[in-house]
């Protein structure tokens, strides 16, 4: 077949384009519904949505997008291309045979479940009524299971659902780093309850000024790097952040009254997804891989800041002045105070609520039932004992009823299953960096004890937000330090660090 | 032809929402981008825009849309639809024919031409260099004069100009409606200003604390009956208003600090736009006929409420109080004296500053040079001239610069020449609706005076804003009214107004 090159390349660009620019208008929509869109405009608002979704759709399937793909990919063609060319053909490729190995009917109809589910879900989880909600979960599994028929089982079936979120990690991979990890964090979890050393965080529980806290949100981000001529801090009930752009990262908080901590962390943790989409490189922007390249390393980045740099006592001996300055009489304590109140360990049932060593307790759990439902066949009736027999043996506690136990997550309402496990990735993908970080960097912790965070931002742009989606989870971890996913890094930072708090 | 009615109704229908989601998604970009979007976004949200405008424009030219208009026109189909369809049916062919009547290649010169001529505007502007403007001017109108020879000229060329802001509305009947108004708003201004009785305007130029201000902008909003369920309040720096869907209307406002009136009589002459765009029947939303019916009639709203209403002494006399109480010992004065202050009329040279009786001539002499442009074949060259003779001839006062002269408006270099007129046609349409209106509902200024707007909002629900596109602007007048649009209803209505405030 003799193509011309150089047409078919631009054909293939000025589609990615497209998609990218449909991508960008959705996400005004969905940034604005959440930030104050007025209540009586949803039912239209979601019409355009729909109506655009179903644009990018074609834009995404269509039977021309796939000719271009198969003459990109002739070899002869292909080696000719740019780096940014050749990941782009690939990537569009994978995402294309994804998406036309859906029959659009079907597809119709599991958005249509999964819109309705959600819906259903919120009601469950009020009243506590599980067995309300069951039949939607069970629909939903059907469908994922018809999915993973169509596009094809890898290791296990389980492994389809993971590479949607992760590319390249397997089932086989996360048994080792989360058995790792859960034998290890037991045990440390149990020691530190015991612990007669707890922290008193009577003094976080005030009336906290919201102007205050939002002025003290804005100087922290200044501080980390973010660049509000590239972006926007707002509110909304459920935080979040969004990249629209290079140019147009948009970050929300939420400020409670009586809780100075939780807008204060959560406005640094999306800071962390923002300075990733904010800095990667001129010449991957307007494509799509112009974004984080996964969900494990953008919750990597988030982390990061929130708890390596957020949660350290090097940031508070800094910092902790200025917010006392901001809430005259109020934290009128020793800064080693805030900074033991901010980092109490201890077993909960809300996995959102939970600190930073327990939570990867309450992935595990999830993890593992998820593999049982697409692995073994479990059914969503056996999922409520399944999860409380999970939450006492690895947390020591059960749940009362499923409003917080099984039903506290929208996640599979939405058919997001093989989400979870990127968040305790993330935190392991952190503490493997941070420890190349410290090596690479050894004055990293009196930089921060100054306040000089920069250098830190500058470090991570170079090894991994430049990138976008140009390199895959494995080879920026290998890259960065020089070894595949390893999970002792996190249990050493968080024994290191919990050993020294809580006195072990 | 045969073919299957409700087939082709379905499909036309579902184009109809598609293409009014479009512009849904379109108008939600655009008011991020001028209330608060990050400037280094600009670049690829242009992008974004230039794609989905390319795919609404594909969406409203199909070949696909001609065929089901064809079919839809039938006479035998057509008498057998309801008023909507029938309505929908003729505007969409309207705008169907007006659009591909331009070639693809022409339209997109055209778009870069007006979009760089804007840039270039500005400079001019600044520097009052109308020279480096006028070759783009120049290039702009032999444009438009191409777009007139494909459309057809109307009764006379600018004709086909005026009809796309005001649809129906000639040269002749603006020749006879704006001769009507000339004739004497010249004298009556120039009494004024000859008057002894000058307003006092002094008090007004404090420092107004600017949360006091959106405060009572608030309130007032809410007198009004502006539905905040349905809409949202916002700044930027030119205000405006959006009707996204009658569930979501969107307005701006402009807090000066020394000026207290500026932002209150800005909010609400948005908030008639907005009233209008917020009270459309059911039946229309999520077609293209859910839009106010013209630029003249959406204007005679935001004045009829800015002007007739917000600038009444009724008004201040029930709300003053609220005024002074929110800026204590700012505003000492008689409410008449706060009255007479905001009703200040003198020529100027500014249309955008001018009072609500210069402001017409301002129009007229944009109306007159427009219609020498396309009718006598007036160029840009002569322009500058025509402009400050006429300046002297009605206002008395030459620019002394064309930065304050030709080139005050952006107008022009976009195109959109035939827009000026609608000001003006707002004023006329609001005094003759208020005639009916003070006949209809006998007590509308005692309720005025007791803060009970929404029996007016409720009357011009009736008569104006149900009907969204579904009547034109000279089908709304005249049911209204009983008559067609008569200047005199305004001359009365200001020389009523002026000469008691002025004392002549």
């Amino acid at each position: 077949m003799s193509v011309n090159k150089e047409e078919v390349l631009q054909l293939f660009r000025e589609r990615i384009g497209q998609i990218k620019s449909y991508e960008e208008a959705l996400g005004v929509l969905f940034w604005d519904m959440r930030t104050g869109a007025p209540r009586k405009g949803t039912e239209s608002r979601s019409k355009a949505i729909g109506v655009l979704s179903s644009q990018a759709f074609a834009l995404q399937t269509g039977e021309d997008l796939g000719q271009w793909l198969t003459a990109l990919e002739q070899p002869e063609i292909l080696n000719t291309l740019g780096e940014v060319d050749q990941r782009l053909v690939t990537e569009t490729r994978k995402d294309y045979d994804r998406s036309v190995k859906i029959p659009p009917k079907l597809h119709e109809e599991y958005v249509i479940l999964t819109s309705e589910a959600e819906s259903f879900w919120e009601q469950a989880k009020e009243t506590g009524d599980y067995a309300s909600f069951q039949p939607y979960l069970d629909k939903i599994i059907t469908y994922t299971n018809k999915f993973i028929d169509l596009w094809g089982a890898k290791e296990t079936r389980y492994d389809t659902l993971l590479d949607m979120y992760e590319p390249g990690i397997t089932t086989a991979e996360l048994d080792r780093v989360f058995g790792g990890l859960r034998e290890k964090l037991v045990p440390l979890a149990a020691a530190i309850a015991a612990s007669p050393h707890q922290p008193d965080t009577s003094f976080l529980k005030q009336n906290y000024d919201k102007d205050a806290q939002k002025k003290f949100s804005k100087f922290i981000l200044e501080q980390i790097g973010f660049d509000f001529e590239a972006g926007r801090l707002d509110e909304s009930v459920h935080p979040f952040a969004t990249g629209l752009s290079t140019g147009d990262v948009r970050i929300t908080t939420r400020y409670l009254a009586d809780d100075v901590t939780s807008a204060l962390f959560g406005t640094i943790h999306e800071c962390g997804h923002a300075l990733y989409e904010q800095n990667i490189r001129e010449d991957l922007r307007g494509t799509t891989l112009c974004t984080g390249t996964s969900m494990g390393i953008h919750e990597s980045q988030s982390r990061f800041w929130e708890n390596v740099i957020g949660r350290s006592r090097p940031f508070w001996n800094r910092y902790f002045g200025n917010l006392q300055e901001l809430f005259p009489g109020q934290l009128d304590v020793p800064v080693e105070d805030f900074y033991r109140a901010t980092n109490v360990v201890a077993p909960s049932l809300i996995r959102i609520e939970a600190d930073e060593l327990t939570y990867n307790l309450h992935i595990i759990i999830r993890y593992e039932i998820e593999k049982l439902i697409f692995n073994e066949g479990v059914t969503a009736a056996e999922l409520p004992a399944l999860w409380n027999q999970k939450y006492q043996e690895y947390l020591g506690i059960t749940p009362e009823n499923d409003a917080v136990g099984v039903l506290q997550d929208v996640h599979w309402s939405g058919g997001a299953f093989g989400y979870f496990p990127s968040y305790s990735l993330g935190n392991m993908y952190a503490a493997q960096m941070t420890e190349t970080l410290e090596r690479e960097l050894p004055n990293v912790w009196e930089l921060v004890g100054k306040g000089e965070l920069h250098p830190i931002k500058d470090w991570l742009t170079d090894k991994v937000y430049q990138y976008g989606k140009l390199r895959t989870p494995a080879e920026l971890i290998t890259a960065i330090t020089g070894k595949p996913l390893d999970p002792q890094y996190l249990v050493d930072y968080l024994e290191r660090k919990y050993k020294d708090i809580y006195k072990l």
